[in-house]
């Protein structure tokens, strides 16, 4: 179903073999899930991206780390990345998202998406009070 | 520039006036930002909606209030909703979200952004592993 | 604001003129809004929409003018087009749309918005039973 | 293909045994859709999700089912939600959308999401006599 | 998984037939895909979406075809449409599309909608520079 | 009409300072516009994204510059970021588009906003011959 048959292992040389070891070590596991081996079409644009990702999202923040998977789901679900729905909502459970708090992310994902429709469909103009 | 004008304090009356005064009760504050008097050119979607937020954002459950706030804002940007990204970014700057805190949950909605259109501009395929 | 001047109708001459003509002809005023003026910066793009939006939304068809126009608010809403959420909220009160009426648009429009954010962000499987 | 497994009746109790009871009721019919299934997994966004559908979409109106479905199927159809568009396209249908008017629907969907980009790509100011 | 099913050879009559045997001539190859045989349910809306692609993609212009599919599959992308993404990258690809262009569509893509989000998600004022 | 004040020359030290030097000598012109200034909010953030512009838009590739703007043009219009319109078509047309191709480029990018409608409107099934 892919447009470009993801890299394997075999497949797999040079740089692009050095950020698939990188992958593995940062995350302690021999999986690497289809859209790093998607993204090894274009040795720079992995390169770039798994960097950018460690950066975001594993580095040491003031947003710790499930909050930041949660922020992604909501991101990923309102652009409609059904790829991103599912990888991010697995890393979420493994960070320690419980059934409760998934049920009160669905929920706020829900009252947001129905909000944004409101204001656009009133063309809520900006209260002052909110501007810079 | 909005569609319908805003319904302002001499114009509420009956459960538009009461849901109004319930915004401020709830709030602690006598501004009723632009959503609600826009909201109120009809009385069961007012009622409705700030039900739902009431339910949805202030009562205690196990994802905290200031979370929640950035959670929503990924969404409405995600969404283009420039009035939903003002007010909720005032709301989480109030529930305490820091400057660094700001750029973080930037950094975030970026990533997930451009991972969004690589994963759909490659069709990657959802992995064995997160189907359920 | 725009990207593009309007075309004036002191600057619209040949096929833009007659297309101008057209319009004010079809709807017997002549006020032609911004979208046709900006549009004009090619004739072939202008003649093409405006030929579209005659066959679509004017020809008699089994959908009535004013069905049209409200799911036309509920696409641009969803689109997020702020121009296309004004001209036909007016096109749509033009057309008949009571206050009332208006409530029950924005609260349909609403409650898609929330159940579409709902089903991607537990990517219900279709069921069999809607399959073709 | 699901991010989490869709309630069976066996598995549904309680409030989630009530709200299904509620919808076969509503409905006259003993199907259940995967979306309520999927929604099961919190009471709370089950309760107030199905509550809301029925407020909006069942209670009378002035605007009728069938038109409020064929506005349902734009909204979902933009927001790329193809649960939803399957879903209510057989709802649609069941409440007598023709082929013809399924076809029309269509040609105004799509001449929605054209003029959409159009305004959008050309910035197009508001027309004065657009605003309130 | 159509929500209606394709129109096959045998099915197709009068006006479908003849836009049928002009999308097998115009494109000099006996395939046609499923796109053009699901519009076929709506005889004007197949004739209306065949001539404007004609038209646009197909007639000389300023823009050389390989430039237009690559913008086709960029805004695909951020419309999350899953089959327009597989079809247009195969026609990009037909066109001389090599890998190493791909991967720099792909890196454009991924930027754009990072930025996108950044100036919603900052709410950035348009330069007086941009305006006209 | 920010949410963040754009951070001013005076206001610019440090590693802001010198990214915003190196903008101004890259580009060879001393306006710097309001997307960096807002996004020097996060010295990161900043840092990240004018690198990853500057590899992506300026390094020489086998997409010309022109053509990776009318691409990130069509991305910005589908993800309905006005900013980004404006900014990016007086980027393409400071590199040569003319109005004729502006004209083109519009025609593709509603084309394609239609297309992506209507494939989402039918739920079109992938060809087999667009599968890898």
């Amino acid at each position: 179903m892919a447009v470009t048959a993801p890299v394997t292992d075999d497949q797999a040389t040079g740089r692009v073999a050095e950020i698939f070891a990188d992958i593995r070590k940062t995350r302690g596991t021999d999986f690497i899930n289809n859209f790093w081996r998607a993204l090894a079409v274009d040795e720079d644009l992995l390169e770039r991206t798994w960097t950018e990702l460690k950066q975001v999202m594993l580095m040491p923040g003031d947003i710790d780390p499930l909050t930041k998977e949660m922020i992604y789901i909501g991101v990923s679900v309102a652009n409609g990345c059904s790829y991103c729905v599912h990888s991010h909502t697995a890393a979420a459970t493994a960070k320690g998202m419980s059934a409760k708090m998934h049920g009160e992310l669905l929920s706020v994902i829900a009252l947001a998406g129905k909000t944004n429709q409101l204001a656009e469909s009133l063309q809520v103009p900006v209260d002052d009070a909110f501007m810079k």
